[in-house]
């Protein structure tokens, strides 16, 4: 079976072409992903036919599990149609199991440059879901900021934030790799006021383009980047006025660029790239 | 660049034929080995001709450098002679770094079992090295065995080793997965009693032709595997009496069968397989 290796902000899936929509593909995506056994990847992304969109995408998680979407896989899998000349379009539709999702290319095949819409922030406390009355600490633009919280003897200010799953922002003014992000992590992730528990992205505002920040994904740890993680640190910065409608976001896996002018979906454009091409054999 | 990849018990290698002395592979084996924009492997493994024996094989770690030998590696590598039909010799001298190895090829291509010397145990505390005189706690055949160690709060009773690297060996009664491995390894890795630090190993006897372990690698952490570790084991279990000349390994990473008669090389047969194949494009 052949597949290719994409990854982006180091996010890396095993891609396969296939119209087959009968094969239990679970089973095959815990096999693939692992990093011993297999070929090792944090998810499978299959490319197929659509009638509703010009492609079709699923993935599946490391424990064959089908997610419904993932931005880091979206582009990934764009990258690919655009690299292989699978479609020459450089503006696409996928369908997903979390709808259909349009994607914008720029740049050349080699390094191209994929814009997707991520969807609009949501700041209402119960469908985060957080429990917490709507600007306890601070209210700003309708989000929740500055909420105190106490992680061990380390007092955070927190902002509260749903890309489709939860986020809990934090800005220091320190290099954001001097944070014990092992540590606290854990402690909001955890924390009883989020009912499905929380991610976790801890920021530094470098300029009013420029922010680093690194992320703890709720049930996995801290990882090289986010792409909702990424919106959600976009958003509260726009909303705190650090920043404006356009930022740089360095996260240790690579580079991406967030739009957000205040209402509607956030956009982040990032680049992917084909690492190698396999057959598998076993 | 083709490349195959390659794993035994776990230990997994990009493997690639060259002929090519001049070409600085530390660096690439820094990429290929890179888990999320690499290809991810434990090492990346060389199979060039030779002058001195039927094949030459050069082994690069994760970091770039290159390492004496690697019994997993070399397992991997022959087999991959074996499956490819680069050879169809059964008996095979492989030149490494550390001298020339001879392997032993049985079963069928597919699942081809390559025995192979480790080289002999080394029991003198000096050379190990492990700063205590020789038969502390105990002596048996030579070898110090149920030194007294208190790890935090828990007593360990170990026996010492070096395979060309130390081991400190653990025999409990319980089921090797209720250790805590986490905890202590480290404790026992870094004390002062070993001045290069140890590898550690902890296992339980299941019969006299059968053990369990688990094993912390010095300056890593648990690993799926560790060869060397696995000889320490079997060489341990003979001479406190509790298994025989033949006994069958299990780690998290799969099986091994060591072989041991009190003196001399210590020889372990195991299994190899070819995950996939792949072309390198960065």
């Amino acid at each position: 079976m052949d597949f290719t290796k994409v990854q982006s902000v180091g996010n890396d899936f095993v891609l396969i072409e296939t119209a087959d929509t009968k094969s239990d593909w679970s089973i095959l995506a815990g096999a693939v992903c692992n990093r011993h056994f297999g070929v090792g990847a944090d998810g499978l992304l299959l490319l197929m036919p659509s009638d509703k969109a010009d492609f079709r995408m699923r993935i599946f998680n490391t424990d064959g599990s089908e997610a419904e979407a993932c931005g880091n896989g979206l582009r990934c899998l764009v990258h690919y149609i655009n690299a292989k000349n699978v479609s020459d379009a450089k503006n696409l539709t996928i369908e997903t199991l979390g709808g259909v999702r349009k994607a914008e290319i720029s740049g050349d095949s080699g390094k191209s440059r994929i814009r997707i819409g991520m969807g609009a922030p949501i700041f209402e406390p119960h469908s985060i879901p957080v429990n917490t009355e709507l600007g306890k600490g601070g209210l700003v633009c309708g989000m929740t900021v500055n909420y105190p919280f106490q992680a061990g003897n380390v007092p955070l200010k927190l902002g509260f934030v749903s890309m489709g799953n939860p986020h809990a922002v934090y800005f220091t003014d320190k290099p954001v790799n001097e944070f014990s992000l092992a540590e606290i992590g854990p402690e909001v992730e955890k924390a009883p006021i989020f009912p499905r528990k929380t991610n976790f992205e801890v920021a530094r505002v470098r300029s009013s383009r420029s922010i680093e920040m690194r992320v703890w994904e709720r049930g996995v740890g801290e990882t090289l980047a986010c792409g909702s993680g990424a919106c959600a640190v976009a958003v509260a910065s726009w909303i705190m006025g650090y920043t404006g409608d356009t930022v740089d976001i360095t996260l240790p896996g690579g580079k991406l660029t967030a739009e957000w002018s205040g209402q509607g979906d956030v956009f982040l454009t990032g680049e992917a790239e084909i690492v190698f091409t396999g057959a598998w054999l076993k």
